[in-house]
């Protein structure tokens, strides 16, 4: 008679992650290369003697920063929900930190419960690249039009189909997103765009990235949004912005986690 | 008969240099570590065919960073000045940037003649360290009292005799210093100290940045900057503040150069 595991025992926990993705082949645990999740996961056997899996909110590609990622999984062990951090922390490299560990209802889903998440793209607009932040954002020596670029990137807020700003290999059912919010503010050679929405394509902040500047450089019309947004064309944008500029800031939920 | 060289055909050339200064040995050259003076003496060899020495305005140490550090050189190349900074970026590892190049008077100095220096100083305090920032900042977990550190730091400005505030090792003739500025600032968990003076002891930031953080944890005195001072006693002082948080951010020079 097959055992029914005793699963009362066992607690869901959320985790708040934060890491600098230049080491790692992104989010997703690969076969041949490291990523985040699979240092995690070797972290949590560690600790508690379980094989757990943990379900991410993003899939931060290769190269890819997060300050507020979140992850989810389930574990028997008794360890006080809030000492998973520190104890975490103990096993895992200097490059991959928990921010926060806490105990969420079992039905909570770190991916399909997010109501929105926010990114944040830096630019180091000048002759030379940065050489203390040099990992951790994309480096334009071009001049820049900032009032062009910041005007086209008012089009891009409300909900439309962003069918034209995704790069292949993405896996959504629909293309019909809802940005927010979305600011670029510059701070001397720095630019930093914050962008908000209630989910993002594959790629998405990237290819906005990436149109923003061939706008900011004049390369393309400033209307490239509002065209690409009309005809759902991807070459109507840029290219899409390097990885490293990149960072998963904050996942929302409709309850403070 | 030994020929004298043909000095009249030699340019002085003053850099500006950035660096993450995790992983050299400081900026002086070293005999057995890779410093960043030694990096940028052999790129300028393999520019010019010359064997240049070059002399920096401050002698960071171990695992330091710089913004602005400053250094000249003399050369006969025909490089034109402002085409180094782009040569050298070329043949220089991406931690090291030179942002600027240009041509200065045969009898300036980048020491000798600095009128001042301003010093960043980043602190990471929260229950965690820093994943993206662990190489720029120091980490602090201890709950601070900032309006505590914000008041002591104010004893330090204006000209004293500093000499409790200075680590073995350091060959000032004078231990008088002037401090022109100092401001703490709070960006969330993030503690910033910006320091500028007419010049500083060896370690002497470090050493205010330790002092500053016992006092916030209240574990030496509020007055323990006064004291120090007074009495020249460097017992009455904190710790020596970790390296990586330092900054070398900007040197003056009476003539903008």
């Amino acid at each position: 008679m097959t055992q029914i595991p005793n699963t009362t025992s066992t607690r869901r926990i959320l985790l708040t992650i934060s890491y600098d993705g230049t080491a790692y082949a992104g989010w997703q645990r690969q076969l041949n290369a490291m990523a985040v999740q699979q240092c995690i996961e070797e972290a949590l056997c560690k600790l508690t003697n379980e094989k757990i899996v943990i379900t991410g909110a993003s899939r931060t590609d290769s190269g890819v920063h997060a300050l507020g990622q979140r992850a989810h999984f389930d574990t028997a062990s008794r360890i006080p929900a809030d000492r998973f951090a520190y104890a975490l922390n103990n096993c895992l490299p200097f490059d991959i930190r928990i921010t926060s560990s806490t105990e969420v209802a079992s039905g909570f889903h770190a991916r399909y419960d997010a109501k929105g998440k926010r990114y944040t793209y830096r630019i180091h607009n000048a002759p030379h690249a940065s050489a203390m932040y040099r990992h951790l954002c994309a480096y334009v020596p071009y001049q820049l039009n900032i009032p062009l670029m910041q005007e086209a990137l008012t089009s891009l807020l409300g909900t439309h189909d962003f069918t034209a700003f995704q790069s292949s290999g993405g896996t959504a059912k629909t293309t019909i997103r809802t940005l927010s919010a979305i600011d670029l503010t510059c701070h001397g050679s720095d630019l930093v765009l914050t962008v908000e929405g209630n989910a993002f394509l594959y790629n998405m902040v990237r290819i906005i990235v990436g149109t923003m500047l061939d706008i900011g450089m004049e390369r393309i019309p400033p209307n490239a949004f509002d065209q690409a947004l009309q005809t759902g064309d991807r070459r109507k944008l840029g290219v899409t912005a390097p990885a490293c500029g990149l960072e998963l800031t904050e996942v929302f939920y409709s309850i403070a986690q």
